[in-house]
């Protein structure tokens, strides 16, 4: 075999691909992409550049946080104890006002650090200046699906120029960063677009080839004022627009009804599961179960930092496997390999990722997670899914790779300086909450 | 002012006690107890053995655990994704069949080594050859409320006996470990012991001025049957039997009628709500805003690393908001101070030793978990109750002190072993697992 610019051995691999744990295992890399998987004994002939000893660590595909604003790390904790309506208007809406574009730099390179060191390689964005985000996880080394939010709220005129801003950056950044950053657009959601943008959001993406990026079935107030004003659900709205004949990737999707489920079904939408923010926000509890029985792909997400309060994907796995259990009154509900795909390759696949990364396969791009077991909340270990959903934190994270590049090595992170990150998300938040509205 | 053992200055201290956030903050510890909380300006004066400084942590009063079973860490993910009765009958009752008393002491050594690392200084323990959690607690330097579980399951013989071996533990190792242990009794519950030794429990506890541990209402199923057979609630049934009018803390409470809830807050009957384990076994949430409102004492819990699977607070603290929020699709319910409150004070009431613990006051004795706040997931910070319910994990614990000695400084535990108490348990696990049954 070629020589492996790097090799992992000795650890467990998780490879989330249908076969089961590999013990003592091992993983090559050459040129971003895996190019062995497999038990370390069979490792023995592969050279490499660089060598990784991983005894006492679990290694798995990196986490895919299917839904987040990551730049609202600036607010974690500035709205707390708030309904949705209130949240918005009175907290949420009037910081954004205020918000520049360096803001949105400084708060998106604290989320990419926040992500970097909780295992999460791959994070699907929505937000204003989005160039901004994708310089940030440029040089963080992440990946990402980046989208510019379009959102009209009664304002034609502000509907044309966000969509318009949406296309051009998905114009500009598709690709960037050695192929990183991929894009989609960012209707906000149905309460907040008109028909007539969310048809050209549809022609453009599908004109574009991309997918679309949306909130979707959130609260149980907006869906009643919906159907007040439209007399339908929302699903059946942008059903009835055509808007999912592409490829939708729509978060939330808590009240729903069984027609609704089922057209997601037919439709191929991607759900993202957003369990953190939806119970913090007092908004209630995706029906999971159906989903997955009716064969709808289904992720996880974080939401952003202002209502969650992390970008933490071991958070979210864990408690969105306990949601669903409580949600069910049932513990054998959702188990902890299911939830662990939703985290990885069904992650992958809602971003449109499937084929190069989300799990761990030969030909598939190097987006690694290490976990470190050595620790007495992790022993004994009996079951290395359980101890990964239940008992493992994103604090377990030592070692993170994407496109082949070691990014994180013994929670050291390589390409962004934390401290100053730190300060300066600090710093920006200050000046923030002093500036004028 | 008289020379302290330890001064702590520069960190933000969260007393507890009803004051505010107190920014630069000292803590002054002699012989125990602390002599000085406030700013760090005025405790100026005061000289000290050894000082710390902690700038850019967080003082909060030591994690109080009230309901574990603390030795199960031993079983961590070996029963997942079953139902309460089959995880009980199947896996559970089988596995502890096999327990000797050294597996109890290096499971509880596991658990203290966790809990100690996360923050928790005190916990309630329930379970068999409960000297044996009582050695692990004087050798980790933490403090505990034991018992020896008491259960008869039909068999009066055995009824008797493990109510003896109940007071034989209560009276020998009450005020042991320099008063660090105290002593409940613990019938398993009312499904599980008869009238007659449940009046017999009590007799004993109010003989020997002793609290009553308990699991109260945890499951649907259960409760069903308990009504078929006694024609009453679980809380009905113990009240009628007088079982309430000494000090009682009750583990779970979800499966409660309003009459129920005025019962207990009318008994004074502390709650202790266990949402992770609760969500885990698909058994319900329990509802707090009630049980609160009617003045109940609540606090939190664990519960089993069979069933949560940690033994970690701060996991406890964060699920626990977000499932009342979840329950009542209320943002509003349970603030973050509230559930901390739940996590300290009301946690030493219900264990009965609020006049020496539970919060950060002169005259208490010196039990303090020190967060440290230099990491990414917990800036910017604009509330220190939110980052540490939401943001904050176990891992972010750096130092923690019980009785006024330092447990763990830098994240380096002093009083145990790590790795010989780690490699113990997976010895005793594996052991285990091979044994006949």
């Amino acid at each position: 075999m070629e020589k492996a610019d790097i090799l992992i051995r000795g650890c467990a691999v998780l490879p989330m691909d249908g076969r089961s744990l590999i013990e003592d295992g091992a993983i090559a890399i050459k040129n971003g992409r895996i190019i062995f998987v497999g038990k370390s004994t069979s490792a023995e002939g592969i050279s490499a550049e660089e060598k990784i000893d991983a005894k006492g660590k679990v290694a798995m595909p990196g986490l895919v946080n299917c839904h987040t604003h990551v730049s609202m790390t600036l607010f974690r904790g500035l709205a707390e104890d708030k309904p949705l309506d209130v949240w918005l208007r009175e907290t949420i809406w009037p910081l954004e006002a205020r918000l520049n574009c360096e803001d949105i730099y400084v708060g998106a390179l604290l989320g990419c650090l926040e992500m970097l060191k909780s295992g999460t390689t791959c994070f699907a964005d929505m937000y204003f200046h989005e160039d901004m985000v994708a310089r940030a996880v440029f040089e963080s080394g992440l990946r990402g699906v980046l989208a510019e939010g379009i959102i009209e709220a009664g304002n034609k005129e502000q509907g044309g120029k966000t969509l318009n801003r949406s296309v051009n950056f998905a114009k500009n950044f598709s690709g960037y960063a050695n192929g990183r950053i991929t894009a989609m657009l960012a209707p906000h959601a149905a309460y907040s677009c008109s028909p007539e943008l969310l048809r050209k959001v549809k022609d453009k993406a599908s004109e574009l080839g991309i997918g679309v990026h949306t909130h979707l079935a959130e609260s149980a107030n907006l869906f009643m004022e919906f159907e007040k004003k439209y007399g339908c659900s929302e699903v059946e709205f942008l059903n009835n627009l055509g808007f999912f004949e592409g490829h939708v990737l729509a978060a939330h999707c808590i009240n729903l009804s069984d027609n609704d489920r089922h057209v997601l079904a037919e439709s191929g939408v991607n759900v993202v599961y957003v369990p953190v923010a939806n119970m913090k926000l007092g908004l209630g509890a995706a029906r999971i179960k159906e989903l997955v029985e009716l064969g709808v792909n289904v992720a996880l997400g974080t939401d952003g930092a202002a209502s969650n309060n992390t970008l933490d994907m071991f958070e979210t796995v864990n408690v969105g496997a306990l949601l669903q259990k409580l949600t069910y009154l049932d513990s054998r509900v959702l188990s902890a390999y299911e939830v662990l795909r939703m985290a990885t390759l069904n992650g992958a696949k809602a971003l449109g990722l499937d084929t190069s990364i989300g799990s761990l396969e030969v030909g598939k791009k190097a987006d690694i997670t290490m976990v470190d077991f050595s620790k007495p909340h992790l022993k004994p270990l009996h079951d290395v899914c359980a101890a990964l959903v239940y008992s493992a934190r994103g604090s377990d994270v030592d070692t993170v790779i994407v496109d082949g590049k070691i990014l994180m090595e013994n929670r050291q992170v390589k390409t962004l300086d934390e401290q100053a990150v730190i300060e300066k998300a600090e710093r920006h938040a200050a000046e923030l909450l002093a500036r004028k509205p």
